[in-house]
């Protein structure tokens, strides 16, 4: 016997499909929205479909957005002969937090991996072999993919693709954190700061 | 009022000193060996006395050891012309580790610290500078003393230090640990991975 009515059970069924939100927080969530003013419910209710219907992928960085191109692209002040290449939008957010780099971005929105389901097709990469071309004043590409196995190959992926371009190809440094020490590192990482190790000689 | 013999109390208070040991972790050690069979503490007891009395710097490489020189540095599959510098010798175990570095060691029994009251006489540099002198055949020094301030401001020193030497000086690479992803980096390892980033155009 459910404990919920089919439509409030329906709602916590969904609020709890979202990444985060356990079963525990959905019902506490349902319940909420259920007692709230008809009108906070209802821009709720029109907040989803109407950011769902105003945004789209930019048609140049690939970036979700609501204006095309997007503000990052169409940015005067933008250095626009680096490309930074991250899996994922919340990436952008976390590279503009440094306040380090002032080039553009290209989103692959995913990473290759074909154990998971994701082939060369599924992520952007032809959008930004197409841009590359496109671009000729573009003389890096910064290869921002997490250092994880299917991001470190899809640097490695792209780096072989550009090989002829001229086209510098960069990859974020890998290796220990800042703060951090040598005796709690892993040993991949320990090993890849050992192998990358960086010349300081002065 | 005391709740324990004062010799009692003195054994919890020195086991609680030790680094680790809360006060409860203390008293239920305590409290153990004073369980133990008689010949077992004494054992405990002389090999605190015995660990001391064995155990010296090497005079090579200053690491722990009861042998002089230590095993490593009297290995002859080492290779004698690079020494990686660590803090301290639990940074050699995990160097071990890895299975990447066939080298030798410089154990720097800390790091110049100022604020923490380390002086540079306080570490051993001038043992360090002393045998770079006495054997010209080390053409590399690998700073693997930890990404913290103080542990890269002491790569910095030696690395001017040794300017005029013709020797190379390295640092273990900082950057993002392999398995991890941007959006929980934090911002002064993303800047360090961002500005230490590499070349990977193939």
């Amino acid at each position: 016997m459910a404990r919920y009515s089919p439509s409030i059970q329906d709602l916590i069924n969904r609020l709890g499909a979202l990444p985060g939100i356990g079963a525990k927080s959905a019902t506490r969530v349902a319940l909420h929205i259920l007692n709230m003013p008809e009108e906070d419910a209802k821009g709720l209710s029109d907040s989803i479909i109407n950011a769902r219907k105003n945004t789209f992928r930019c048609s140049v960085c690939q970036n979700l957005t609501d204006s095309d191109p997007c503000p990052i692209c169409s940015d005067p002040s933008r250095d626009k002969t680096t490309v930074c290449v991250v899996e994922s939008p919340r990436d952008i957010l976390t590279m503009e937090r440094i306040h380090e780099y002032k080039g553009l971005y290209h989103v692959l929105h995913g990473v290759y991996d074909p154990a998971g389901g994701k082939a060369i097709a599924d992520i952007t990469l032809n959008q930004l072999i197409e841009r590359l071309t496109l671009h000729p004043e573009i003389n890096e590409v910064i290869m921002a993919t997490n250092p994880t196995i299917e991001g470190n190959a899809t640097a490695l992926y792209v780096s072989r693709l550009l090989s002829n371009s001229g086209i510098k190809i960069t990859r974020l440094a890998s290796g220990l954190p800042l703060g951090s020490e040598l005796e709690f590192s892993n040993d991949y990482t320990l090993t890849s700061a050992f192998k990358g190790r960086v010349d300081i000689t002065s």
